[in-house]
């Protein structure tokens, strides 16, 4: 087969790299699907697309809310459990579910503790980590992310999360972080993810990125761009192609 | 087969337990064997084992320090990683070795990342793994212990580690973070070690403990008296028996 540009390039990225660590939600695990059939499971009637994209709509601007008061000194580090538990207090009041005890709704929200893998996750992550030291480094806790790599047989070599660099992305402590954690430089790191502004703060880092191509990360029914950007230093369809590039 | 005393009692044991978190070094790796034979091959004429049990004798006045250092505010969190440096110094002068350079030394002291597993570990871990969270729980710091996984194929649900709780064992904080990672109680984990001070101070978390006998930790010139005591909740010749005593 002919070497392609991407593909020498690609070469040099492969000799230098000693660990990939993943952004989870949406670049490893579906969570769009996975909310959406549990909700459609536990609550007849409700249409889980919408319940799930509610969901994680919540999520951006509860963790804003969550730094901002850690960085005005009123607020301690929380974990995405109860991050995900508040949010959903406000989704099921959203879409009339008002029948829920605590004990369910706390069952309901283990759902992102059973997340499905994107089909070529878990081959692609055993293909990377013979070479590589591959890693999680999500803002998850790492109780959620290691039920859910149980759960889904994703191989990682070490969980890393927010809850261990008590940052969450895209504080440079998180990236800086995975780094110090190896022992190797931050050009020897890449961070893997199916998202623009989380490999942007990595690449500031000095990371290598890696994006991930999710189309169907927020359902069939919304378009995403999954052009690549120049920014990045590889561009692959999906984890198994990572793995090809980087000749695992 | 006739079920034992020790048996009725762990099927009990069994139903209850989540997470079964073990220390390291000694428990699943053989560190005096690791040590003894990378000093050997790198240090023609230095007898191995003994330079290994002087190495590891210097690790409890080090970890000591530190957490004197800790306690009076005077100093931070330190990767073991650069206590063994530092422990290594005054061994290498001890045994009369001056020939090796900063980088010599580093690679030296990475053999702590290779220390090979005992040979019932990798399976007994395996069986455990089918029917519980199985994780570390060591002072050693995070990419140490991941290194040694990946070399000895030790298959972690999840790697914790004094670097995790930025506190090292025996402070509770330790044992009781396995439980709050996992968001389970005390008596839902399991501490599985081959000394008994660790499982002592688990047990006063309230945690389950598991002794794992290891009578070669020190080497065969060493005795080590591996007899029951009754503190335990379980005792096991090694990990396979311990995945007897659960049924896995």
């Amino acid at each position: 087969m002919a070497m392609t540009d991407a593909m020498t390039g690609a070469v040099g990225v492969a000799s230098e790299l000693k660990v990939i660590a993943f952004d989870v939600f949406g670049t490893v695990v579906d969570w769009y699907g996975g909310i959406a059939a549990e909700v459609e499971r536990t609550l007849p009637g409700i249409e889980g697309g919408a319940f799930a994209l509610a969901w994680r709509a919540g999520y951006q601007p509860a963790m804003r809310s969550v730094m901002e008061r850690i960085a005005a000194g009123e607020g301690g580090f929380t974990l995405i459990d109860e991050l995900h538990l508040g949010i959903l207090e406000g989704v099921l009041r959203d879409f009339g579910v008002t029948h829920l005890d605590p004990v369910q709704k706390r069952e309901l929200n283990r759902a992102w503790h059973r997340l499905p893998a994107w089909p070529d996750a878990a081959e692609g992550l055993a293909r990377l980590k013979t070479k590589y030291t591959i890693c999680t480094l999500s803002n998850g806790n790492i109780g959620l992310l290691t039920d859910m790599a149980k759960h889904a047989g994703l191989p990682w070599d070490c969980i890393l999360s927010a809850e261990v660099f008590k940052a969450y992305k895209p504080d440079p402590r998180t990236y800086l972080g995975v780094a110090a954690v190896f022992d190797v430089s931050p050009g020897q790191v890449m961070l893997a993810a199916a998202h623009h502004d989380d490999l942007a703060a990595a690449r500031g880092c000095g990371l290598k990125t890696g994006y991930i191509e999710r189309p169907l990360e927020f359902g069939p029914a919304r378009t995403k761009d999954v052009s690549p950007r120049p920014g990045n230093t590889l561009h692959a369809r999906d984890i198994g192609a990572l793995a090809d590039l980087l000749g695992c």
